[in-house]
């Protein structure tokens, strides 16, 4: 009885010391509405009193739930990490929602102004704003962006140190690849000194993204924007076109560029600066598997627009095919075509694409590079076990034998993943939307892709109330890689 | 070398019995088109040189591969399985489009005639027929629905014997239910007395079905015609109208009743009838939640209809709504509506019916509904283990517990059932169909329930020849539960 009681007080004190986390991340976010806030000082503009508000509206609740916990120093276990991890996301949609809406018309309620802040930090990218972006304030677009940036950071930490150590979806596979304290179950300092490192990295390639971007011909302005929504695989941008407003192919091309480092493991990238070698990517099975899959998926993308005439030369489709093929793939969402119209089943393969190619500890959605890898090698390895029924099977990554629970974890996360697929499909279809623009609007959300086919492609702001709650939820789901979200739903995590 | 040697001429020997069972397959499959010719010549039809023509040329056949095997006994082992059940099944639909193609010129073409028997065959139940159903000769329509009949009995084995042993997708978990021999790897002896057992039931059901059926007031021809493709869930019928030719309530619901029957396990029906106990039923967890989804589903599929006022009353919407719901998920695929403009989300949860609700042993196609629920059950485990890590988690069914290698082989199951339906779905697009025709399709036939959605509704004859031959695949696939047939392509199963 005592050691229970004890325990429970335990418990108790854990989540004082969420509570306090909670606090302090608020208070943290909240400051992170000062640069729009240079930004509207700069250009003149009249969101100052938004941003004010949202920022005195946000520093005075975290400091309201931070006070009363403030002492609370207890070490967070693993299961802690679930709530904090679901809190980091709701929580700063909802407060980030803030300023959007004390500042523009462009949102006409609560629930759109909070869909754009989820789809910002979630990275997803699918907008509330239905005409007129160019013709937002300055403030707010950078708002916009720095929400995209912002939550790809605290995605690649998520990814890269958070979700392996509470074992989603077999992503265990990478506890042992970052750097830290392994086996005990203390997060805190894991966490702090892996962020460091990755947050180095992506600013710095966010930096030089920029630089390239303005170099290219974007505006200071623009580079900077586009380079926070590219590297967080974000995908808003300053302009209803989308990347097409630059009308430059090798604006294209260094977005596609960029987009495909963003969607690439960032401990890889933290490596290869690390040892200087390029070679370090080719040896990741992951990512050869991430490129070669790209050169076919280009072909399969191609091919039809080529030989059904979509555009009036072989320039342009290959032009086209490929930036939307790697836009949707990466999760990034960028455009400079809608293929909602491109032949056969291009248009749904290109939605197909939203949840397979984004590799681990990348900041890209879907169910990674990686489960399908291991998914695909499961499958194949029934069909053997078939002929020799008795043969111990070893499935095999990058010369490592995976071990088994991975595997199985891999095909647990699958069937979670595509049964909420479809019951989120249905669940917009019942709203009024066709199958297909269902469909796509839910892997557009699920998967933080961001664009979807038809009426759900450029904004979703035709979505109605109730669709947008869902595609909110689904925003939240796919970024929590699904598990996170669910898991904090069951009885037993509560049952400590 | 002296044993390698000896393991290859053994591995022969084994082919060669197989040849001479593939053989005597086709010498027996002739002589059922002498029921045809009985029925041409009472009423007087022009068809019987088409179906002596087809008896000739299959026992002709038959004879010829028989005779250089005849004296091969070799015992078969458990992988000669994959090879007997893939040729039983595309073999004898070959063979069984003879008549057809030299009979009538409702087949236009051999792909169209090879179509409807290997349709026939895998008692799916689409047809090529466009038009004129009524017109056939009655020995053709008999014949269709013999192929049905005689299908059924074909899976009705292979599902209670062969698959088990086969050990496809988790199916092994039957094992240990049916009697015969269990751990030597001999096919005959186990097979042969399941079987009898199984037809005896499956033959009285039919002649039961059928008494009934006229009673109502089906034409005695009718009657054993509908009694055919009831019970092996195969949908074909003798009318255009199918089973909303008779515009009967009281014969609508008796379909209704044995299509449940027929979706349902054989071995279950054995013995209840052994036992004379109707609460065997009950309890068997694989009926009670076949049982209970059909009503959950059943108020999904009604709610709609009423709510948006597609029939002029409630009854008619129930009527209709029900009918169609037992029609698409037993996999018989009769009709008395065509759902595909029914309201919201309800032609695509009928659709994605079709793969759910088959019952192991059953006639029905579809992934089987016990695999459904340990699917289910593994990913609610996953779950549970992120709150509970060091944990042996179990997955409990009937009472009993699972083994872990057969939920795993569960979801290798389910992954190569999705992977391979949205390729074939991709496959289908690219033949002309759009995204939700396509995958309706895919789905009538990977499923072996029959009809679609929109022109793939009430016959498939407007699909392109690539189109019909990829779907004959598909309903061989999924008759096969697709591992059978996969398994024949890989290189291992050849390297003996
Ligand atoms: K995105
Ligand atoms: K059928």
């Amino acid at each position: 009885m005592y050691t229970d009681a004890a325990r429970r007080s335990n418990s108790t004190r854990r989540f004082v010391a969420v509570q306090r986390l909670v606090g302090l991340l608020l208070m943290l976010f909240s400051l992170t509405m000062l640069p729009p806030v240079a930004v509207g000082l700069y250009y003149g503009e009249d969101t100052i009193p938004a941003f004010m508000a949202g920022m005195w509206i946000t520093i005075a609740t975290g400091a309201a739930i931070w006070w009363p916990a403030r002492r609370e120093r207890a070490e967070l276990k693993i299961r802690d990490g679930f709530l904090v991890t679901v809190l980091f996301w709701t929580v700063l949609g909802l407060f980030g929602a803030i300023p959007l809406y004390v500042a523009s018309d462009a949102w006409h309620s609560v629930i759109e102004a909070i869909f754009e802040s989820v789809s910002g930090l979630t990275t997803t990218g699918a907008t509330m704003v239905s005409q007129g972006i160019d013709d937002l304030p300055r403030s707010i677009n950078y708002y916009r962006m720095q929400l995209h940036w912002l939550g790809g950071m605290g995605i690649i930490v998520l990814a890269v140190a958070v979700l392996p150590m509470l074992g989603i979806g077999g992503m265990q596979l990478y506890m042992a690849e970052t750097p830290g304290p392994m086996k005990n179950s203390k997060l805190t300092p894991r966490i702090t000194g892996t962020a460091r490192v990755l947050w180095l990295v992506y600013s710095s390639l966010t930096l030089i993204c920029a630089l390239i971007y303005w170099a290219l011909g974007m505006s200071l302005f623009d580079a900077i924007c586009h380079a926070f929504s590219t590297l967080s695989s974000g995908g808003f941008s300053t302009h209803d076109a989308s990347v097409g407003y630059f009308n430059s192919a090798p604006i294209e091309l260094a977005v596609t560029f960029f987009m495909v480092v963003a969607g690439s493991n960032f401990a890889l990238h933290y490596l290869v600066w690390e040892r200087r070698s390029l070679r370090i990517y080719w040896r990741d099975g992951e990512f050869r598997v991430y490129l070669t899959l790209f050169l076919v998926f280009s072909v399969l993308v191609c091919a039809p627009l080529v030989y059904y005439d979509t555009y009036p030369d072989v320039y342009t489709a290959v032009r086209r095919g490929v930036f939307q093929l790697v836009a949707y793939a990466t999760d990034a969402g960028f455009a400079t075509a809608d293929p909602t119209h491109w032949p056969t089943y291009v248009p749904l393969l290109i939605v197909l694409s939203t949840f397979m190619f984004g590799c681990s500890g990348s900041t890209a959605g879907g169910v990674k590079m990686i489960r399908l890898v291991l998914f695909v090698k499961q499958a194949l390895r029934e069909l053997q076990r078939l002929v020799h029924p008795s043969a111990e099977l070893l499935i095999k990554f990058d010369g490592k034998t995976v071990p088994n629970d991975i595997v199985y974890a891999v095909g647990g996360f699958f069937s979670v993943y595509v049964g909420l697929t479809i019951m989120l499909t249905f669940a917009m279809i019942s709203t009024g939307l066709d199958v297909v623009t269902a469909f796509s609007a839910v892997a557009a959300c699920m998967n933080n892709a961001g664009p979807g086919l038809g009426s759900v492609n450029a904004n979703m702001a035709g979505v109605s109330d109730t669709g947008k709650a869902i595609l909110i939820f689904a925003m939240l789901l796919g970024r929590l890689e699904v598990f996170t979200l669910l898991v904090v739903f069951t009885p037993s995590f509560w049952r400590r």
